[in-house]
């Protein structure tokens, strides 16, 4: 039996809450039960060094997580001068991800960042920001339309992630904490609203895994994040 | 006339928000009108190596800025391996007067660490952690006490901060960001709730101040800090 | 048709030289074409803090490049000051999936650190790493048997590591440079010598891909890393 | 009763020597009683990045401490490659109080760095600081307008800098090392040659403390710059 | 005796391998005994900002030992994110002795960067690199000679370089690290091919050196030069 | 003809200042001519933790250049948050020299760090650094003696250091700056005072020099550092 009576397909509740804060172009607070994470998307109507003059534009993102997020306090990362390895790996994941959401060439010479802050942990961190992250882009993305610096949505279809791991032998979706400190293997999984892949990170965190069992996961993943895109169009469309 | 009507005595509308995320021992969210801090208590028990075998207590504290709190984008501080002056100046001002709040003897050996992260930013962010911070220290303390691990309170005063500061010749209360930007001198006081001194730290950004307009800006810091205290008390009552 | 006419099962030619250095307790010179990495497994008769006591050890690895393994060069590592997030990510996914191959209880208070450093690199320096790095483990396990300083050898089973993704819609085992830089798809994939799963990591670079490609992608993988652990078993009969 | 038998109001004696080393534009040994400070002042004839193109100059400074400067060795900053927070809040002040001292219009676009280092701490570092390095700056801009490169000099007013503080319930003017480790309060405070404020800063360190504590501080640090500014124009007039 | 029956002027065999790996425009992986250095040097045709426009080129260096080189584990440059005083000092040395086998006017606006990382140490790993490096840095001026950027080759002489120390109070070519370790005085020297001096570097360890000990170091050093330069040019003729 | 008239033997005014700053148990200030640098030697009653319980002590140096000690400003490497290659090899350099002037073993478990600041460059840092260092180095030690920390002085011999070149084919002793920047070849030599060799460093900026060249350069060397240990034992007969 799953903490607060979960199937082991269902996801956790999601809300997710546009316009959370004023400045940024894109604000979203998107919450996978008391996993809580900021994402908002910034403009800049420039490119970076490597892209210039090739007309084509950029999505990047960072990830961070406020020092008492967690259950015990982590030193702060601009304390310690270095970003760890995890943060740096799951920048660069959310970054991956959203940019396949994108036509870069149709996003002009714009670079968009989406700073992913994670207010309390429960477990998925990762997976609620590049869903939340994907739904600041949007708003981001439709700003520029709105104000005339594009002429059309580069937008190539929306992305969502969840994670997906074995517990005691049952595959489960969408791990809260108490779940993922358990799990034999831990998977994370992302997707276009079709239900095509973008990234499949599967990890054995205790026991190797069989293909039966990597297929029962990736099923499960696709009807969470099937949930998961209804809940993005919802929110968009308020 | 201020935006929104204040009058130059007036405070922001003050909301503070206890038990805001769950894990911290003090967890506050506090909003002065458009600017929101987040501020947690983590207790550690146990002091920093200089403290050690003393008998006495710590209380420490971590400023941030979420990098779209503001109207244009900060580059990440954990990103670019350092923490700014600004960031390091107000950092220590916040702990120093948060210190001054408790009696670090009867604290124990105990350390209390309180970060600070600007959600949203529209002035004032370093007197409105102050403001919050304190609250969330209150909360980490009682929850020593509650488990037994201090007998009493340690607390010797509630303590509150607010920025006022002279805009086109008249003295303002707490002044938000498009005022703070407009002054030619800009003062952060903290106080004890009986309205004695903590820190007082003004700076002449375009002219020089006279004697008659600091002693008009502490007469309004008095005032709004009396006012940052009442609304202390009604949330750490609930 | 691909270089050097290998058919897209195919991996490349395999070279495991051990003892290639003289100080290391394991050194292994590991060559998938013309990608060469230097493995070595080095001892130390203790563990790290956080399992101080616990009468369990631990294996780790760090990933390194010289500055001119590349078609062009790139600046050190440790002149810049900083490891970058691709290095990071890569030391981290090669000491989770050497981890695996190891019962850490068995291997009493000990650390392994495996070291893998890139000298000529053509595509596919993480997975040589890892299929590499795993016989320089094997020499320094059994190391640690011959001098006495363990029972029995914690192995659990062998692990290797291949690269897979599709390329022009074609699926292909072992990508080198050119492949890679033209591939729409890209997996990295850890299995035990029995077919097992550790790691599966599947990037989308330029198209989603579906579920069919995975299929067929790992099955790749399979034969492929059936290969590799081949090679590996001969290397250690010698 | 003092130390050197100096009464409350007593400024300790001031030694100015100008041209104290070769190279720089501005070059003054400071001295108040054993604190020994060596700030110079170069002339750069460009300014920073966020400055260019408005035809305004700027004025910046940095701060630092000999290692054995104290009672005991501090750390070398550069050896442990970050500045400490103390240092660059000190930094900041020093800077933005000699800005205050300037029309950065009148500069032009020049820049001019003032650095200080202390030969010899006791007490009062960072006042002497600004007191000496407002000579420097004077010397610099004299250079500029003799060399042709400014028609006229941009200084407005002389600046100059003391500590005031409450040890043992008595306000004293200009602290050295054994009473500013006793004292309640701390105040810097900034003034100009005419009086008017550029920076207060006042710290309980023990206490908090009264209106009429801050209002005697200040007195005394009035009667004290006073003093400063003529020692200042002496050594200006040699 | 010495370790192998070297007499004391003997240096250890030598093997000079070119085209060592593929992609630099020099590779050379230099032995001096057990002592192996994998030596670089990639053409970058522009210059470094100082040089701009000055019509001369740059030779710089730098020299890396991977973490398992030696007897134990030393922690990894890149991970630590600071190079030691020892490895910059080293990189120091090679570059401003391969310098003065160039004439850089002659070089036109092109830089090589020479790489050397230490595979496997036994003593020497200076003089090997400095050995090794000329060797690469032949091979890319003739590259840039072949591919017509360079009309003739700038090279003004080859350079060569040896360790020579006093153990036990004899006067030995060629340290290797039992040796080094023993060693009262250690010399390093760097010659032109025709014995005229480019550095000479003598640091008594133990004690003291005389002038004739000076004496007997430097025509030992003159003849283990020689040895090494007819390597050179041995290697250069394949 | 040198400037001021030197002859090419005679090393510039050299002027070394005891107690020069009041907290450090050594503090000196040299001067080679125009070159002027502060060196404190502070003790500490401890060692470092790889000499633990061996009985002996050590000796460590720091080098530091003021930013403004040069004709131009130099980026302050604290704020640049890294020492340069440059200041890393003068420090260790330094250290080198004196430890080999003291017997570690007689100085007990203590350490004595030689902090050598230049406010003044004119040529010859390190060297004046080194000679001023070892007089502050025996004021640190007769202070441990005083204080009975130690039964007798561990020092060896007095300790000197003085740069030679050639410049336009002529050896000069104690290279100025003008000097110096025009040098064919640099040596900077330390000797006891008995004329033995403690670190001989030469290097062809220009030119590869000849034997002949070594030796008069040896010559000269010998001559200035016994005027220098002259000067060092005047300063300590004070």
């Amino acid at each position: 039996m799953r903490p607060n009576g979960r199937t082991p397909q269902q996801v956790r509740p999601v809300k997710i809450t546009r316009q959370y804060t004023l400045h940024a172009e894109g604000s979203v607070l998107v919450e996978f039960g008391n996993t809580k994470v900021l994402c908002t998307a910034s403009v800049d109507e420039s490119v970076p060094r490597f892209l210039k003059g090739q007309g084509k534009g950029w999505i990047t993102a960072e990830y961070g997580m406020l020092p008492r997020a967690t259950h015990t306090r982590n030193n702060r990362e601009a304390a310690r001068g270095k970003q760890s390895g995890r943060t740096m790996e799951i920048s660069r994941l959310i970054a991956r991800a959203l940019r396949a959401a994108v036509d870069l060439t149709a996003l002009g010479e714009n670079t968009i960042t989406i700073d992913c802050d994670v207010l309390q942990a429960d477990g998925g961190t990762r997976t609620a920001a590049i869903t939340g992250g994907c739904v600041a882009l949007v708003d981001a993305i439709n700003f520029l339309v709105a104000k005339g610096a594009l002429k059309a949505s580069p937008l190539k279809h929306m992305i969502a992630a969840v994670s997906v791991g074995i517990v005691d032998g049952q595959p489960l979706c969408d791990l809260e904490y108490v779940e993922d400190s358990a799990a034999d293997t831990d998977m994370n999984v992302v997707m276009t609203e079709c239900g095509k892949m973008i990234e499949v990170q599967g990890t054995a965190e205790e026991a190797p895994f069989s293909h039966e069992e990597l297929l029962a996961m990736l099923e499960l993943a696709k009807a969470g994040i099937d949930d998961l895109v209804t809940a993005q169009k919802a929110a968009l469309a308020e």
